[in-house]
């Protein structure tokens, strides 16, 4: 049924967000004599929004943000030795252990047994090169992907690219906005497995029918058997049990 | 004689560095009360050695790299305001107009008629895409390949990735370190073009025997005349003057 099954990586197959958010939580405690909580949260994300047209997705531009919002709501009063510590915030980040999600490692193994795979990510090239090849996953993805975002074009040139017919594609990923809604509109079909932890920006509201279009599962160990559900012809998955 | 010819875009095709040394002049000058122009310099780019496994190249790590650098020159005695100004040093980076190298519009147009022609840029995804876009020069390029570092594995990876055959592949650009010599040892030919500023980091030293596998020329819009003589049984290029 799925001539190639392609996995976002950050929050599909390794933590991510709960990196950002870690460092969110510090940047929170620096600046607490300042501010609320709420406060300095509304303010980075409203300083993230603004710079993303510049900045494109990744740590440095979020560790860029940081500085800038910590600057802002101290009214210049940040202290450098302070500032130096949201650059090591993010370097922490850079060279944080990738760590696998529960059951992405098996999953992706007996998926690839089958069909070929592709990662498609977004965010800092070098980054995200990185992470793949700290992640020990690399073997078993045929195509890698890392693009500046997923929208509906961005997914279109790709299937173009790789002469691949939408209804044969399969998409996993944790964002209803960037891994779900772009594909199911040019008529892939899409996993949706949501990560404990949502970044404001990926958040969508989902109409009734939105819903009926896409498969969700609670965690990604449970992938393989969906598959297999949908390609009835093929039981080369169930051999490796 | 060719069967693709591949261009380096930062000081091949438009102005890159000359930004870089706009925006040193500027952290020099913020600096002055605390060191000399040379001290400045020097510890500036030791800051971008150490930090280039963790950034990769690009304007945003150049940006954390200024300000890490100040809070060290000045032992964390530099003002938010100052940081801030760093910050849209960078912002002003990734919005400049960006403006072609004399020659390169003509020489690319020209060059398009009678080949395919690639882009191979390294550095932040998101900015390189955006520039590319920007230019007006897409239309000429059938192939972008925007990577985080150019090295004899990276132009590799792309020689076996569009099966092309190194002997019959020419590279242009700019940087002796990550445009011509790579690809010469590869078997590829290549043209070095140099830009009138090369960051420290790009620099080479070359030997006698290394310089006799390359060809050189003063300024891009000599490019197509060297391609025609090297391919003496094609005359499509003469057809336009």
């Amino acid at each position: 049924m799925f001539d190639l099954i392609a996995f976002d990586a950050d929050d599909t197959l390794w933590h991510s967000e709960s990196h950002y958010a870690d460092a969110q939580a510090k940047f929170k405690q620096l600046l607490t004599q300042y501010h609320s909580p709420e406060q300095i949260e509304q303010r980075l994300h409203q300083t993230e929004m603004r710079n993303l047209q510049l900045y494109g997705y990744g740590i440095k531009g979020f560790a860029l943000s940081l500085i800038e919002t910590a600057i802002e709501l101290t009214e210049g009063r940040i202290r450098g030795d302070e500032i130096q510590h949201l650059i090591d915030l993010a370097k922490d980040m850079l060279t944080a252990e990738v760590q696998l999600l529960d059951h992405a490692a098996d999953s992706v193994a007996r998926l690839a047994a089958s069909y070929p795979l592709m990662l498609i990510t977004k965010g800092d090239l070098f980054d995200q090169e990185t992470k793949i090849a700290r992640s020990g996953l690399r073997p078993y993805f045929q195509y890698i992907e890392v693009v500046s975002d997923k929208t509906d074009d961005s997914y279109s040139a790709l299937l173009a690219k790789y002469q691949l017919d939408p209804a044969r594609f399969l998409m996993v990923g944790n964002s209803l906005r960037s891994d779900i809604l772009p594909v199911v509109a040019l008529g892939g079909q899409a996993v949706y497995i949501p990560y404990q932890i949502t970044w404001a920006h990926e958040t969508v509201v989902l109409s009734e029918q939105d819903r009926s279009r896409f498969f969700e599962l609670e965690h990604i160990g449970l992938l393989p058997a969906l598959v297999e559900r949908l390609s009835p012809g093929s039981d080369t998955l169930g051999t490796t049990d």
